[in-house]
Parts: C-alpha cells; sequence; structure tokens
C-alpha cells in the first residue's frame, strides 16, 4: 500500500487499568479511525502499564520509526501520571511548567484551587508545544512526533480532532467491502489469486455471524483507485461465479 | 504486586483490519479480565499488522520474558490468515496438518465441502496441541506458551474460556474501589501519600464524567488483602477528611 511515500503512526497506550481489564480502551479504536481517513498508515500499537522503564523504552523504540506517535494516558493530577516525565526523560530533557499552560489552569480553577497537583498538569519537556483540550482545560503536548494525550475518551477525541489538521497527510486510502454468505472457506482460493493480481494492495477477508447467519467482509484497501476498483469487481465476479449475492459498498463495511 | 512469583502473559492481537479503525477489537479487554481474575498479570499488549516479520519478532520478544502468550486473529482459511505459518517459524519447526484437525474438520462439513482453504485451518507447528472451537470447529493451538486464538470475539472468548483452567495461576489480586466526586486535583496529595505508604500495592486514580458529574474512582490492587483493606481505609479518610462522601466496593469498580 505505497509504503515507499506512508505516512506512519504507531499508538502507545499507557495504563494499568487497560491491562488489568478495569477500563475498555476505545482511544485506539477512534485514533485508528481518524488517521486512516487521513492517509495515515497505523503501523502498531502498544498497551503498555505505568511503568518508567517500559515507557520509555517503549517510547523511543517507537518514534525512531514512524513518523507520528500519540499516546493516551497518564498526564492528570496524581502519583500515577507518568507520562510527562517519562517523555522528557525519553528525550533526554528537563521538565519544566509551561507558562502559557500555568495561565490556562489559573485562569480554570477557583482562587485556592490551583493545587500544586494540578500544577503538575502544566509540567511539559522543555521543547514541548501545547495541545488544547477544550475539555477540561489541562493540556496535552507534543514534543517532536510524538502527541502526548490523556485517557479520558472524550478528552482524548479532543485532543486528536485539535492535533489532525496539523499532520502530514498520506495518499489517500480507497477501501471497499463486498459482502456475501458465502463461507470463507469456499471463496479463499479464488481470493487468494486475487490479492496476488493486486500485490499493491491489501484484500482482508472479515468473516461475522449476524442474526443467525455466517458471512463475510471481504475488504478492499488501497491508494490506487482503478486497482481498487478493478479488484472490487473482480471479487464480486468471484462471489457470483461460487453462487453468491455480492452487495458492494464503499468504505470497509 | 509480588512481582517475584508473579504470572505474566502478553496479548498479541494481529490483524490489519484493527489498526485500520475497521474493527474495534473487544479480545483484549475480555482476556484480561479473565487472566485478572486468576492472579496472572497481563505485562503488556501488542497491535501488529498482517505481516509475517513483524508478527515473528513480536511472538520471539514476549514469550522469551512472559509465562504466556494469547494471541487472537489470522487462523482462518483465507490468504491473509498467517498467524499458523509464523508460529512455526518463530519456533523453527514445520507446519503440518493435526489429524485430529482434520477429523473435527472432516466431521463438521458436508462431503466435498471440506476444500483446500479450510484444510489450511488444520495445520499447527509440529509439536503444538489443539485449541477446541466449540463455535465453529476449526481448532486453535498451544505451541509451548504460546495460545493462538481466533479473532472472532466469539469464538476468541469461547477458545479463551476453554483455556483457563488449563493455566498456572498467580497469587489471588484483591481490590477495592473508593469512589468519590471530589476532584483528582484535590486528592492527589493525599493519595500519593498513602500510594508511598504502600509500595506493594498499586493505587490508580481513574476521573470519570457521568451525568454532568465529575468523579474519581480510586482503585486498590494488591495481593495481600490486608494491606489492601488498610490502604482502602487510608483512601476513604482521606476522601472524608476533605470533605468529600467515599463510597467503598469490592473489585475495580
Amino acid at each position: 500500500m505505497g509504503e515507499q511515500n506512508s505516512v506512519t503512526a504507531a499508538v502507545i497506550v499507557i495504563g494499568n487499568e487497560i491491562l488489568s481489564g478495569r477500563t475498555h480502551d476505545t482511544n485506539l479504536h477512534y485514533i485508528a479511525g481518524v488517521l486512516t481517513e487521513r492517509g495515515i498508515v497505523m503501523a502498531e500499537a502498544r498497551v503498555v502499564p505505568d511503568d518508567e522503564a517500559v515507557i520509555i523504552a517503549t517510547v523511543n523504540e517507537l518514534r525512531a520509526r514512524n513518523t507520528y506517535i500519540f499516546t493516551t494516558g497518564g498526564i492528570g493530577p496524581t502519583h500515577d501520571d507518568i507520562t510527562s516525565a517519562c517523555i522528557a526523560k525519553a528525550f533526554g530533557v528537563a521538565l519544566h511548567r509551561h507558562p502559557v499552560a500555568v495561565k490556562l489552569l489559573e485562569a480554570h480553577y477557583e482562587p485556592g484551587q490551583l493545587t500544586e497537583a494540578r500544577l503538575k498538569m502544566t509540567e511539559v519537556p522543555v521543547g514541548a508545544s501545547l495541545i488544547d483540550n477544550p475539555v477540561s482545560k489541562a493540556p496535552g503536548f507534543r514534543m517532536e512526533n510524538v502527541f502526548v494525550m490523556a485517557g479520558v475518551p472524550r478528552i482524548a477525541k479532543a485532543m486528536m480532532d485539535g492535533v489532525l489538521p496539523t499532520l502530514l497527510e498520506g495518499p489517500p486510502i480507497h477501501a471497499t467491502t463486498v459482502s456475501c454468505t458465502l463461507g470463507e472457506g469456499v471463496i479463499a482460493e479464488g481470493l487468494g489469486a486475487i490479492q496476488a493480481d493486486y500485490p499493491g494492495l491489501s484484500v482482508g477477508s472479515y468473516p461475522y455471524f449476524r442474526a443467525g447467519q455466517i458471512g463475510v467482509s471481504l475488504v478492499t484497501r488501497g491508494t490506487d483507485r482503478a486497482a481498487v476498483d478493478a479488484a472490487t469487481a473482480a471479487i464480486k465476479a468471484l462471489v457470483e461465479r461460487l453462487g453468491g449475492a455480492a452487495m458492494v459498498a464503499e468504505g470497509m463495511g
């Protein structure tokens, strides 16, 4: 899928609460969707605990090989919010209280309510720029190619939406879905041949059970619109040749 | 949290459809919950694409440092189902058609319906044992400490439930939740002091917005029941000292 020109991203979900099963992460799915819409290829994602050594190593490994890194979680005022300090260490710089962040929180809290703990939320690595938080004011930040965002989904989404217009876009990724009620095992051979005919595309087969009925969504993705359309037509023809009814739609189905 | 005796696990979610935002993974959350119930600490999770080199490297990295690895996705009959072949390569062994798996599928499909593509689902690394699939028969497998399961949530859940009784259990992890409507910034200092008093426990602070109301869940976890209870009492007293109402419950809230 045009790897030579691709803009890639990785997501790091930070928080013991995800790994313990307490919290069902929804940020990864949201971020994946909006990146894909902009032609940015999410190369991988990781969920890591609130552990300094792990966070630092993960950030440094992934930022070296991706255009962008997005982290969620760990930027609040409590002792278990260690992301900002870890990012500073990953970049080998100090933390400082960003003067604009301090002003934002001074304006947000009643006099006497801006505790030392809350002031911790103004601390960013030296050299970082702020990411707006329209929900609860305490900002995220960008340090080089690393975007550090909150874990609370409403805030993570707002931060991501604010960041999106600043990102490089990759070549648009076109997608189609051919749905049918044939079994995967029936179409597999023909589908594999179509994937082989279009090595520049990604052809995925996603079975589902819906209302007691087995079906499969055959998703073709790629940056070459004509190739996507040709492969889609070939998949539709395959389904019909095998006696199925093919429903074709734009998008990932 | 008793790392010296801990049983650890990592999850590898395999599939382009998760990284593209097409599919919202739910298997990770399910697996995390049932492992935690058995005292197994999920150390990390990764989402990786349908890419042989990435899958092999990830499996080998994580299986070397965790008691168990669980993978989901990529064991169906189509060309994009490459997990079994990757696991075989990760272990340096051949794939073979497991005779029991062949019998299972022969019994499941009508005569003539057991295509070569479907027979691909009987292929496991030499030395692997099968994991039962009560939903659609095609089995998963266990290769040493790596459990390879389907991506379809209903099947992944059934496979996981079947595997659970075979796993080593860690020391039980006790958890309590103190909920209140104080801001995190108000309780942060006192909470940090309580965490410092109980270094063997994990104290997490998880803010939420619910029905227009800000609140926070303060979750204490650990294998030492008495310490969990003492820390919980300290957190409850902290909340009340700060003028809040504390709701205490068992579990992660």
